[in-house]
């Protein structure tokens, strides 16, 4: 994304739908989260809310119409491959009040995609359907494309997969002011500094204060991430919690540990 | 869960909810839905759905009376140790309407673990609160309980922790009949046997079939998952599908690829 397309003063929000009974069945570990997130960031869009729900048409059309209402962008992922249980499609159709058709260019790229590998037939022309009135989002691995209609975007599930659609996306979307942040680790147990960390948390206004414990190598840490659009007042906030670890005598750590 | 205990005609449904603006910033990977997912099928409920939500009090209050009304079980993980932006306590006593108050027998183990580590402190009796009238879960692992109230079950963030307490829970739920599954997988792109899927998830009412597609060694393959909750047809349907993909030309490998 090109700086000038930014607009600092203003917060862009996104929403996400992981679509999948394999992911509520634990079959399936979800890397698209946080592929999603750590991308948004970068974008200058703030991941504000994630739904993970089953195949179900009407758990997709709520989840939709409630999510892109209160969010700048929403974006889903899953259930948009050849098979039976693919009805992301059809079920974000059904939200918007809109028809399925098939893309003329989805066609096309399906076409020449399976010319190769067996021929085109009607199962994979399903991935050329689209809510009507949608645009298409490159995929440069499977041929299938992503879709994009209005503030919705479809992804795959495959996370490979949408990392290439998120690729071809980077840049285009306008976001806001990035939210920066640094991380300061300690051997230290977080509830020996609760206090610590909600008073620097408190003196730096612009400032949020994560607390990450861990248990490591028989030892209690924690990873504090500072959080600001500021980069001045982040520094300065991670410097003062920095210093104040030092004087109690346990070390900060720069970068966590 | 001893067998007595569950109800095999009814459906018993959970959802949980993810706390923590570390999951959404995408800096840390979410490892609490599968594992959560998991045990909850092992019990005999099905998780739903699953909202993953900032730090908020609003947002928190939010997911918690929605989802709390249209599940048998509520599961939150995240926001309950000692720091200032550990609020899921707080919250989730505002969203059922009671105070929230010091358990005793949660302030008498947090004295006993931290005695020899040095000692009891604010912070940490923070974690002895508990919406007014909740019981314990126990934690084996850093003397913090979960907590149970009502229909709502809070546990911790770090997974390792909740691991514990979903350990501790472990057939004290009700629940339902076992959803069964077994898997067949095939060297074959799913595009060319979604027919095939259909009908035969058609040919037997109690089952569904799931497709997940994935590429390794340069070829196509998937996965088909096929879910119910009578063995017979689960088996049946399993057989057939298989059969169908060695008359194929196919061979379908039997627990997946």
């Amino acid at each position: 994304m090109t700086e000038s397309s930014n607009s600092p003063g203003r917060i862009y929000t996104a929403a996400l739908i992981v679509i999948g009974d394999e992911i509520l069945s634990g079959r399936t570990h979800d890397k698209n989260i946080a592929q999603i997130a750590s991308w948004l960031g970068v974008q200058g869009i703030r991941l504000k809310e994630v739904r993970v729900i089953g195949d179900e048409t009407a758990a997709i059309v709520e989840a939709v119409n409630t999510l892109r209402a209160r969010s700048d962008y929403l974006f889903t992922t899953g259930g948009i491959g050849p098979t039976h249980d693919d009805i992301t499609v059809d079920a974000i159709a059904e939200a918007l009040g809109v028809g399925v058709e098939v893309h003329p260019v989805a066609r096309k790229i399906l076409e020449d995609y399976y010319e190769t590998r067996g021929g085109i037939n009607e199962a994979r022309l399903r991935m050329a359907r689209v809510p009507a009135g949608a645009e298409l989002i490159p995929n440069r691995y499977s041929g299938a494309p992503g879709i994009r209609i209005g503030n919705v975007f479809l992804m795959a599930g495959v996370p490979q997969i949408t990392a290439g659609m998120l690729d071809a996306l980077s840049g285009t979307l306008e976001g806001g002011a990035l939210l920066l942040s640094e991380t300061v680790g300690c051997w230290v147990p977080e509830s020996e500094v609760a206090e610590l960390l909600a008073d620097t948390e408190k003196a730096h206004a612009s400032c949020q204060i994560g607390s990450y414990p861990f248990w490591k190598d028989g030892h209690n840490g924690a990873n504090f991430v500072i959080r600001s659009v500021d980069a001045e007042e982040l520094a300065a906030c991670s410097r003062a919690l920095a210093d104040a670890l030092d004087s109690m005598g346990k070390p900060a750590v720069a970068g966590g540990i």
